[in-house]
């Protein structure tokens, strides 16, 4: 395809982000050489999507490193600094402060700086490599469950921009019309910032998918009155018991689904599993600006001094869904089982790999 | 108030609308002097909202009668093919014709010309003049169970601008503010159109209701965490059964307040209720230009080329509504029965006030 959402050059330590404020009118690239500008793209949602945020943290520290060796300044103060500054950027995507995570467990190690900068830098590429391992496993275990005729209805944006590549939800849309399933979609808009409008779409049809755009508000309609067979989003977070938190939207999605008889999937990489989560009402929502809601491309849709409430993510209770799928298999109900036991897949996994 | 959406100015036989469309950020008037230009501005939401256009068609009727008279025409030839056309504007909403059959059951009767005219003078006027009492029945109904603060959820406008004053379920918001309970509304924008955030905020704050516009999607979410007392929407029809056809998006919010105990309220006129139809199933669902969800004010929010899907209506199961609040009282479940009761209750009260 002919876009990545996000590219790590090497030579130039600059991570390279499509800026998807932008998409579908504008495909404009940034060149980001800090960790403060990387925090800013994850605020603004010039990079958003969980996996992509995670992947876009790790090398922000990279970055830091990087510059901390370069100026012979103390690697592990200029880390936490920079660490603390991503991880503070957007608060509900576990697998923000998941990758962080990650590089933290190397950087807080032993080690001279220069081993430490080889490691820093192996992790990084690993948790690239990993998300487009991992997404594609994902897949996978998706078309195990797929009718070869089949029609999706999806929420948000999951796909190759949210992701390094191919993505969770929108992956297995993309996924099962490449293996040969007929696919139709329906692609809620996903209200305030129309990540379903612009980008998913923008995608489909580079791809060929056939879709049709829709109001969030019509999903229980379409699945009353057209067949649908499988509603699939993607998650920033899974607590352990199964609720799942998402774009907003998401539960009133499930809700249409559970009414009309229609499964609801959530595709969800193990980096979104946060079993030191109970359940969702453990999970902070992030509230943003409440112009995301009352000005669109800039214009105002509302009246002067109107004011608005925008919190930017919703808990789907786990009793609404009928499977997580990860890349280890499907967990299916009792998630709070069933989660532990992709947990020990996991395990063996790597393990086995190591 | 500072605005009609609908009025009559008889001395030219011209109906003055408020542009819907322009709003908020333009209060602009068009002045409508054929029924084929009523019909447009029925059919493009100039005017909008179940009560309003049934009224625009009625005094439709009445420029046809008047313009027949004035040119010695053959006036039943001429009423009829302005009920055909203004009949064909919209199908969905069920006041359209309910008015169209009050005009045509007075000019299809005896009479000669001059007196037709009187009489269908006095029963536009008298479509008018319900309208606003049975608003205002409507919103005394209400307040019978509204607690003293009281939060609500409301979807699309059903205020003074669908209406000829006052309106149905906004209606009732704006009344019991004025009547001291201590309100807050939270108004879904209710895209495509977003009427909510253009609409009724505009009317709200000119009332001093205190509110938040919030997204369609983020219904469910504010109903699990915040405290929502009631929701409340207007409807286009509703079926002998108590299926209600509202705005796209009215479905999903009864889902949402029946996941949340929150007990879902619609807000009809007898004129909206509609024996003819025994089920949702048999209303027809008006399916709109893709360019209301392709654009907003003009603008592209999604790829060149992008397909959409727009169904303008949904039709919520009586399963999921509380109360059918009319002007002869609450109706409950079974609606069958209780919209029956309502029925009689009409009759009477039209018998007493013949």
């Amino acid at each position: 395809m002919g876009f990545r959402a996000i590219e790590w050059l090497d030579d130039s330590s600059i991570l390279k982000l499509i800026d998807q404020k932008a998409l579908p009118q504008q495909v404009h690239y940034l060149e980001l050489t800090t960790p403060a500008e990387i925090a800013g793209a994850i605020h603004d949602m010039t990079v958003r999507g969980a996996p992509a945020i995670g992947v876009a943290a790790a090398f922000g520290i990279l970055q830091a490193a990087r510059g901390a060796a370069g100026a012979g300044e103390d690697l592990q103060a200029r880390l936490s600094e920079a660490d603390a500054v991503l991880r503070a950027a957007r608060p509900t995507a576990v697998n923000l402060s998941w990758a962080l995570n990650r590089m933290r467990a190397v950087w807080s190690g032993a080690g001279d700086s220069e081993a430490l900068l080889a490691a820093l830098d192996r992790e990084a590429r690993r948790i690239e490599a990993e998300d487009i391992a991992v997404n594609r496993a994902i897949s996978e275990q998706a078309l195990k469950i797929l009718p070869r005729k089949v029609t999706f209805f999806h929420h948000c944006n999951t796909g190759s921009l949210a992701t390094v590549d191919l993505g969770t939800a929108l992956g297995i849309i993309r996924s099962a019309h490449e293996a040969g399933h007929e696919v139709f979609a329906y692609i809620d808009e996903t209200r305030p910032r129309l990540q379903g409008a612009k980008l998913s779409s923008f995608e489909l049809l580079q791809f060929g998918v056939p879709h049709a755009i829709v109001v969030d508000g019509a999903s229980a309609h379409i699945m009353r009155t057209r067949d649908v067979d499988i509603a699939v989003v993607g998650c920033d977070r899974v607590a352990a018991n199964g609720d799942v938190a998402n774009k907003i939207g998401t539960y009133n999605l499930a809700l249409a689904a559970a009414d009309n008889g229609v499964p609801f999937y959530v595709a969800a990489p193990m980096s979104t599993i946060d079993f030191s989560t109970a359940t969702g009402d453990d999970i902070e929502i992030e509230e943003r600006d409440d112009s995301e809601i009352l000005a669109i491309n800039g214009q105002s849709i509302a009246p002067d001094g109107a004011p608005a409430f925008n919190p930017a993510f919703d808990v789907t209770p786990h009793r609404l869904i009928a499977g997580i799928i990860t890349e280890h298999g499907i967990a299916r109900p009792p998630f709070a089982e069933s989660l532990l036991a992709m947990k020990r897949a996991q395990e063996t996994f790597l393990e086995e790999s190591a």
